[in-house]
């Protein structure tokens, strides 16, 4: 992995991706007692960061292994990016997803075109599906994170902050707050600001229970989750960080910030009250961490990525009526 | 006005503004049978397209005429702009308001920073109240729309879509819908178009019973609305058209579209369900013409702005009740 191949992703994403803008609210600033800037992934297609890696791996791949169709496991974010992308390209789709997904992402990725296999999160080895499948029907098996194409592809993400915040001449040392499951967007970041913008800090932020990437960080090597459900943060609720991954976020991300669920819904529905965009609270916790942990952040600005917004309409609208500011 | 004008103003615009990104979604493209751009400027600072003009105005005065403050009459996107431009530049900002404006708009308006004067919408004349303040204090009267240099900081929406449809390759006739109240931010488009990419056909959409600028569009002559208020888009809700923008509107725009409160209101959900964006309802009918007139539209693609997001919780929560698939 290195900038050459995120330089390489972000040829093949040109003009096929959404740069996505730096949201501000002067709102948001004074409740997080600094400049805050907000990535807002969650407008890009199919409504998460999933969508370049997704791409990045499908267009990498050869027209004739390409042909047979792609298949990944995936929470759902992935899946849809891989439907999506699939479906641009004219290929077939396979996602297994966990019973128990999110049903706008269970619903979303079988309308972009996909085949659904459902799997039982606590008893069944998704990765043991995949691969199984993957060689029984010839597709290739898209990984969600430890994948280099996909690594590159969501490093695509780290280029744009880099010109983003060169031209609104943000060139003291920022910290750069992501929200974290296997590590795949913030390792990818982590190498294009390495490259480009190496006065920007990038950290990972993880809902409690869910901190394997901050204790990994903390302790020099690959911790696992005890717990594999049980938040609302369902887009990274990953067992243990990447094995690519993680030695690029050893090297160059941390300390990592931990968040509770509640906080990520209540920074949910401030992205709402504030700033338009609906985010799922799995692409809140950065945010949540810029609110609400302020003592941990150390730089003038902060940037947050709002990683993702595909949140089911009963969850958006119970946070509203339990957080907002008519609650 | 001409297109140097708006050229100059998005100069001074440079990295004060946000870029808004073209969103897509497949389920909205397969509704509205065509496929659909959407210009999100309910993503732009204060969260409307309004931030740009007052930009471009403020920014446009002598040093020592600014330092005065500036004022302006708005039902509260204009005025939010205001305020927040104002804030910036460090001077004084008063916005004259209806009394029944939307709540958001009230709160925001004066928590960004702006004095705030609240007048009778049926009753009392916003413009003269307008005059003899600005005269009073020495402050210099912003207008929502009949400024040259506010139309020139709307109308550097169409650079960006003359810029956006050309890396996209979007190089046949199109029509662009644009959300229309006063018609600074069509006037403005329509110029930059004309410059810059002629084959974008600029079309007004007004909500039913406000359709001014439909009816003079037909006529040839600017026509007034019986009504001044009684619909939830209430961005939109202007007397007539107006003196500078109809003429730039009569060369180049049209014929106008008119859709109705209820589906202004569902293009609003369908925004929500389908980009995840929070859209107010008067900034919402441009896609719900695209959505809902589909036979009035005659090009394979459609672009619809979104002008504004600044939408009272229980107007949106109540659209989400009636409307939305879990309806």
């Amino acid at each position: 992995m290195n900038i050459d191949m995120i330089q390489a992703a972000a040829q093949r994403l040109d003009n096929r991706i959404i740069r996505t803008p730096f949201l501000t609210s002067p709102f948001i600033d004074e409740r997080a007692g600094r400049r805050v800037w907000i990535k807002a992934e969650c407008l890009q297609h199919t409504r998460s960061f999933k969508f370049r890696g997704a791409w990045s791996a499908i267009s990498a791949l050869a027209p004739d292994i390409r042909a047979k169709g792609v298949m990944g496991f995936s929470s759902g974010n992935h899946g849809q990016a891989l439907a999506r992308v699939a479906n641009i390209f004219e290929i077939p789709s396979l996602v297994v997803m966990p019973s128990d997904a999110a049903q706008i992402k269970i619903n979303n990725t079988r309308q972009l075109g996909a085949e659904i296999i459902l799997y039982e999160r606590n008893s069944e080895n998704r990765e043991q599906i995949g691969a199984d499948i993957a060689k029984e029907r010839g597709m290739t098996l898209i990984k969600p994170f430890d994948d280099p194409e996909v690594i590159a592809g969501q490093g695509t993400t780290g280029l744009e902050i880099a010109d983003q915040t060169t031209k609104l001449g943000l060139l003291q040392k920022t910290d750069v707050l992501v929200c974290c499951g296997g590590g795949g967007l913030i390792s990818g970041i982590a190498l294009a600001l390495e490259a480009q913008a190496p006065h920007l800090r990038v950290r990972s932020v993880e809902p409690e229970h869910f901190d394997d990437v901050a204790r990994s960080l903390q302790s020099g090597e690959r911790k696992r989750n005890t717990r594999r459900s049980g938040s609302h943060c369902d887009a990274i609720l990953t067992p243990e960080p990447g094995k690519l991954t993680f030695p690029i976020m050893q090297r160059l991300c941390g300390p990592g910030l931990v968040v509770s669920d509640v906080e990520a819904l209540q920074a949910m529905v401030v992205a709402y009250e504030h700033l338009g965009v609906i985010v799922e609270p799995g692409g809140a916790v950065a945010l949540a961490a810029a609110l609400y942990r302020k003592e941990w952040i150390h730089s003038d600005d902060v940037i947050c990525i709002l990683t993702g917004g595909n949140v089911d309409s009963n969850v958006f609208t119970r946070a509203l009526e339990q957080f907002g500011t008519n609650a």
